[in-house]
């Protein structure tokens, strides 16, 4: 089951100007920084009530932000659901007909696992399925 | 202040495909349809925890969603958050250097008064600030 918007990501050119674009916009500071270097991005993270913003910027030109940047510019590239088991809402989106992009969930930011449906599947939003991992 | 990510606002083509497809997608049915016929809009709503998913169908040519469509396809096309009074918070941002599309709130969907901010100030996104109107 899909139980909240944990987060919207989007994509900008630089993280440091986005920050503060976002601190005026949102009233308040991101409250961590965080690089994924298997995705090629580094990352900063603002919450509102149960939502959190991730601003995502490239390291690397082949990084898929990077992509993203120089197709569409910058903008929301990810749409993120919080699920309590990641394993069984695969299977169920599965017989619901979904293609997710990777079957076995993998190690994201922030401490989750994550599993991303194709947006040509989504009406055009990239959706991503995160569960905490529990340490 | 902003105080939730109160919906997000997805361009779909048909709304009677796409509300199959969040159907599945989210696991529930939407909640409620409306017109808004200032904006040339159908819309309908589901609900996952405390954020909203709206989905936008243009119902003339010279609809904002059918011109997003046009130019952008189906997708992400706004994101909304929540205010305790609109009218103050026009006037922080404006303060802090943005620059409102209506510097006086509108009636939008769901009960709401609205405000906009350019995609151009903010990242690409498309900003829509939302206050309950109390009646």
């Amino acid at each position: 089951m899909l139980t909240n918007v944990e987060h919207i990501g989007i994509a900008v050119k630089s993280l440091a100007a986005s920050n503060d674009l976002f601190t005026k916009l949102l009233g308040g500071k991101p409250y961590k920084a965080e690089a994924v270097e298997s995705e090629g991005v580094t990352t900063s993270f603002f919450k509102i009530n149960q939502t959190k913003i991730e601003l995502l910027e490239a390291t690397r030109p082949d990084s898929p932000i990077a992509k993203f940047l120089e197709k569409k510019g910058e903008g929301i590239h990810h749409l993120a659901f919080e699920v309590s088991d990641i394993y069984a809402e695969i299977e169920r989106l599965k017989t619901e007909g979904f293609t997710p992009l990777n079957e076995t969930p993998r190690r994201g930011a922030d401490n989750k696992l994550v599993c991303f449906l194709h947006p040509k599947e989504t009406n055009g939003v990239l959706v991503e399925l995160c569960q905490e991992v529990k340490e």
